[in-house]
């Protein structure tokens, strides 16, 4: 037994608490995966822990279907792990493990929520007309994504192939010229809703157990071509990177903010007796150089609005199923998520460490880390969402 | 031990041996659920008549990720029942059980193949512009859908509420006012793929395992106010029937037919050797009368070619994924597969026994069925997909 020390500093302190699902480097992901947190500089075993057969697994599925009242109850266990000695089996380094996809995947919805963001695609898409188009401020704008092409960060991505619109007006076939990452926030639904029934705003915490960053990776050219009438489909469909921990609402309490304005006042399903949103600041790196700190808080729709709307007809939910934010971009151009905002549709290359870029090269890699206020002076880091661009094999 | 005696014109003859799941009825969904095949009147319980634990189970999937040698095999086995005693324990009538959803769904597309579908829909929502919009002829047009709301035929429909566009310009929210059906065949992916990698249009047969109708339930109101620029959401995903028979395409090869011409000539990735579609032919019935029958013969884009496209960005696929043709509708008024179609977008009532109709009413009930050609004369069931309109709960 031993005790684990937590440096005054750390994004990972006893307030955080995030969970994981990781092996020791070279065990197999089917029998050796267990649930984890981290804590300081360690990553501690919950199976051995706590010893708790929920967490011997390979996702956090069984644990997030319990419920609320055990998500506290187990978070108050984590908190008192701090204080008190550890089996010593239960600790690992992080470079000794591997993360792997903390949750199976149900269904994938992403948004688009963000109205910084929302407008700079309709300047850039359509200059010659109002940026938002007229239902953008009276819903929050989603559409369903491939849940079976979530990756956990650190998966390579192939550069995906797609038709590309040619100035002939026919299209050709290639690899896309234009990849791109969308710098985003998931949320993880615990409890799911039955089919027929709606999730009132109110309700948000009896569903949802906590975020993810998510780089949602686009080719815009294959995009471009494919959306009408639609909406995106194999621009979108190749990956999307999930970060490695989910880190529970319950971690986010001093993190919550007033929601920027509405206006209109969105219809009544979508009202809020308290509209919040988060104070999380990402930070994007492209190899290894800041671009740009997305803010979260600037969000249009809040995470109980997105949920309202997703279940507004009556869809059912189910544990595991992601819902993600679409890019978050501020304001100003430092604070944008995507690159075909931050090198404005190509135009205006990024300078990185004596290179230039507009969109993704092979062997190019981008990091999306971000964290939050905690207690006192204290912040909670969510981690990050990481993933490298490989070429596409030519054979296959 | 007995024989089932299978009447010669039976749509379920020995050459078609569907798939499904069910339970007796009154048992537990959970723990009573077993694969069967339907037999002339009869329902075969699997799991006894061959004795074979792969389908002591309450979905196909396990049997499914078998791969094609084995869904040869027990086939073969399959047809030796058709000639010999089977264990009175295996036999049920259709009317003392109930079928399940025969599939776990993994991820859902829905594609967009039908020319006469797409150019009805063009007509009617861009009246003064070309019905076809650029990229239609060049790749088929596809999105993906909720797969948690993949509901079995004879699952009520509650009629969804969503936001509907006003004349003030401003939306209103409320019940669907233009409830609507799509006709459409699934098919269901027994064998995934690998992520960064695609399936050929000559692999067709790899991965695939049978067909299955669909009844993509639209609500047209929330779907036209909501899809720009992301595609459809609310306006499909309440719910999406599935038959409760899949079909293996073993079952096809007599319905197999040439595609109609493809111009302009599709990209190098869609092509194939022989490109072939389904002599399947569909009939839809409104509350018990037949309003149309929709021909899959006429499908533009081929089911190889749906798959080969999907998978062209190196998305992966994997056992239960399901993809649906989006629907079916052939050139003449009776062929047309959706009622905004047959109603003209409302602007021609369909007339029923003593009644017109030009969206769904709460109580109303759609069933769609479908067969094929056969070995000789026989045709081949494809069952049927039911669904019956509920209001939605005021209070909910």
């Amino acid at each position: 037994m031993t005790r684990v020390e937590v440096p005054p500093d750390s994004l990972f302190g006893p307030d955080n608490l995030p969970y994981g699902v990781y092996v020791p480097r070279g065990t197999d992901h089917r029998t050796g995966a267990r649930v984890c947190t981290r804590l300081g500089d360690h990553i501690i075993d919950l199976s051995v822990a706590l010893n708790d057969p929920d967490f011997a697994s390979r996702d956090l599925n069984t644990f997030l279907a319990r419920g609320p009242r055990r998500w506290r109850e187990v978070r108050e266990q984590l908190r008192e792990l701090v204080d008190r000695d550890i089996h010593v089996e239960a600790i690992h380094r992080p470079a000794e493990v591997e993360l792997l996809l903390p949750v199976r995947i149900a269904d994938y919805v992403d948004f688009y929520a963000s109205i910084d963001h929302a407008t700079n695609l309709g300047r850039l898409f359509r200059p010659d007309s109002e940026p938002l188009l007229p239902n953008w401020r009276h819903l929050p704008v989603g559409y369903h994504g491939r849940s079976g092409t979530v990756v956990v960060s650190g998966t390579d991505i192939v550069r995906p192939r797609g038709q590309r619109r040619t100035d002939s007006g026919a299209p050709d076939f290639g690899p896309s010229r234009r990849l791109d990452i969308e710098a985003e926030l998931g949320f993880v639904i615990g409890v799911g809703s039955e089919l027929g029934t709606s999730i009132d705003t109110a309700e948000f915490a009896d569903h949802v157990f906590g975020v993810a960053l998510v780089n949602d990776w686009s080719a815009r050219d294959i995009q471009a071509w494919e959306y009408q009438p639609l909406g995106p489909f194999l621009g979108k469909s190749f990956a999307t990177s999930l970060a490695g921990w989910v880190t529970p609402l319950a971690a986010l309490d001093s993190a919550r903010v007033p929601l920027p304005d509405q206006v209109p006042e969105p219809l009544p399903y979508l009202r809020e007796s308290e509209k919040w949103g988060l104070d999380i600041e990402l930070t994007v790196r492209w190899n290894g150089q800041v671009v740009s700190h997305p803010p979260y808080s600037r969000m249009y729709w809040s995470p109980a609005q997105m949920l309202a709307h997703l279940t507004a007809n009556g869809a059912a939910t189910r544990t595991g199923d992601l819902y993600a934010s679409g890019t978050i971009s501020g304001p100003a151009p430092d604070q944008r998520g995507s690159f075909i905002e931050l090198s404005w549709g190509g135009s205006e290359p990024v300078t990185l460490d004596g290179d230039t870029r507009t969109f993704l090269e092979d062997g190019d890699e981008v990091v999306i880390t971000a964290s939050a206020p905690g207690p006192g002076r204290r912040r909670i880091g969510l981690g990050e969402v990481r993933g490298r661009i490989r070429p596409v094999h030519e054979s296959r």
